[in-house]
């Protein structure tokens, strides 16, 4: 049996993303911008996506950007608003738990001059408010929080901290990366009073390689992309059509099931660290199972380094994720569990399970046995 | 019957390419950068196509950088290489027939300080040496000539052009934007003095969204998009791992065919500008047929402007191009038509036709025949 616990790393498409992927690579391949009929036929696929994803997000299509990914959105979202807005201010603010597709933008901004607060978070992970009060100033231009933390599931107050962002510094964008967010919960810009949200495709079960950047039309960033002009200049190239032709059928398919889909990943959650509870010497990270995120379980496996015990696991065909995935094979210990105060053992000993909707109970069982056999017998041949 | 000549805005994917398009959507579907088999899996696709790319170009695999396309390689390529080496000096030469998608990154990079020159072309739109050399100064850093242009087909002495930059500019770093030319010609950056090579895969039936950049490894250019340092931290972005097993397939398959499709190309193009050659008040553009690109025919039609002739020829399943598709929708003059000399009506009554390797001799004698009918029509019923 298999049990690929890594769905906050990548998904499995679903086949009626691979459908339309195929029918536009293969039958309507023309350029959207092209001129003639193949043209009007492969753009319709970019405004239905903007169509669904509108609808979604309850927002309009036209303020729906395609990028190639999370991270290109959140490199857009990042440096194109602090470019458009320098002149009103050079203050930027983020938290401690962001992933490297933020904290290496602010990082960049920070070398170009500009000044950088970084929001301590609980030992759940989650936003201290009354630092964000104290932070948040006048020249605060642009203000980054995760909605949902990859690496322990932490969800944050995003509509509280947009009241607070949008009460304090009125001249401030308000930027979620709701990369793990999107497909888990029922987001809103308008309401929520956000103003720019990365997400992106493979998360919630379509094509790699794309994502979206809604960008309120209230809100002014410079483009990062240049060149043809697509996409009203917001960012150029030929569009990805199959990608983000995937990307709405994914979309629109995660949300029509959300409500059965999240109550099927809480039970599978709950069921899982329940049987981590059990466990000697196994602590549990994040929030409460009903709090956090649905789909994200973080544990310490104390006595045990997690790639021995990822590796171990890999060999019974279970995968899950030390930290996270999406930073290449580094080694450096994780900020985020760095920033909710882990000392050294936790920090070596953790392991990030992520479901999806297909998940099954049957995978959470088979890892859980397998826990139970592996961990007394890696525990009594890892050194002291 | 249909024709479709409108393959350098973009081409059908091979269904080798579908193929393992799907396979890495459902199968392989793992993050590169997990640590586990499924993510050892996917990167093992990323690695092949570094192999084949590597392979086809006489380079090292690991000069290979995944793009989101043709665009974000131009820009990666210009600002990342302007950014990294401005302290060397900061002038910049490219030509008057670039695609927007180095126009724009060069015009940005003027907003920012640099000193442009653009180089005029001959009527033909071949660079004018003699004007290169005088160019050519001790702080140039960087200088873009694309292989072939994507609006008549000509095409660059790119090692010719190299040779003067790199004797003239030693520490300039030289420039390609190969998109029109990767899978027409036999490109080898190291023999030809190519420091950087930009290339879009779907011009050649790889998959949309998807690209690359050659950069040698003596050069040093500056990451644009930031993040969990994947590509050797040139590139953040979990890998689009079906586009570029995608891109791997279909360079392959074309340069395991290359002969034969150049030649079969050069077949269509001899009979096409044949066929209009003996047309009453049609001018052909760019070089003679044999010097020019083997898959592009420039073409005006005297008395009918492009966008009529395009919509009538669109009526009759015959796609072309008027100008370039590459920027969307503009009806602004093409920059290339202008440089190359073009009065007012040349300019607006211009189209291109473009082919691929599966394209027919019976679709360009059925464009052709459309041809003959049309235009006599067309012109009647024109204004003076």
């Amino acid at each position: 049996m298999e049990a690929y616990l890594d769905n906050s790393a990548a998904t499995r498409c679903y086949q009626s993303v691979c459908d339309i992927v195929m029918k536009t690579m293969l039958e309507d391949y023309g350029n959207p911008s092209a001129m003639h009929q193949k043209g009007v036929e492969a753009e319709k696929y970019l405004r239905d996506t903007q169509e669904i994803l509108g609808k979604i997000l309850k927002v309009k299509p036209k303020e729906i950007f395609f990028t190639s990914g999370g991270t290109e959105s959140n490199n857009l979202a990042l440096i194109g608003t602090a470019m458009a807005n320098q002149r009103t201010g050079k203050h930027v603010i983020t938290t401690a738990i962001e992933h490297a597709a933020v904290a290496a933008p602010v990082h960049h901004l920070e070398e170009l001059g500009f000044e950088v607060t970084v929001l301590p978070v609980d030992t759940q992970g989650v936003v201290r408010m009354d630092v964000l009060r104290e932070a948040l100033r006048e020249d605060t231009i642009l203000v980054s929080v995760m909605y949902v933390n990859n690496e322990i599931g932490s969800v944050q107050p995003v509509e509280e901290i947009a009241s607070l962002v949008h009460e304090k510094s009125p001249r401030a964008v308000f930027h979620v990366d709701a990369i793990q967010a999107f497909g888990k919960y029922k987001i809103h810009p308008r309401k929520q009073g956000i103003d720019l949200l990365s997400v992106s495709s493979h998360k919630f079960h379509g094509p790699k390689g794309v994502g979206f950047l809604y960008v309120s039309e209230k809100v002014k960033i410079q483009p990062q992309i240049l060149g043809g002009g697509q996409q009203g200049g917001m960012r150029s190239g030929t569009d990805n059509v199959p990608g983000i032709a995937g990307m709405g059928v994914a979309a629109r398919e995660v949300y029509d099931h959300l409500d059965e889909n999240v109550e099927k990943m809480y039970e599978l959650k709950q069921h899982l660290m329940g049987g981590l509870g059990q466990m000697e010497r196994v602590v549990l990270n994040g929030m409460p199972c009903m709090e956090g995120a649905p789909h994200i379980v973080s544990a310490s496996f104390l006595g045990v380094r997690s790639e021995v015990l990822l590796h171990a696991l890999e060999e019974r065909q279970i995968y899950v994720s030390a930290g996270s995935a999406c930073s290449t094979h580094k080694r450096s210990a994780s900020s985020t569990l760095t920033a909710v105060g882990m000392g050294k053992e936790q920090l070596e000993t953790t392991l990030r399970f992520s479901f999806c909707d297909t998940t099954t109970m049957e995978e959470i069982d088979y890892c859980l046995d397998n826990l139970r056999e592996l961990l007394p017998m890696l525990r009594r041949y890892s050194r002291k």
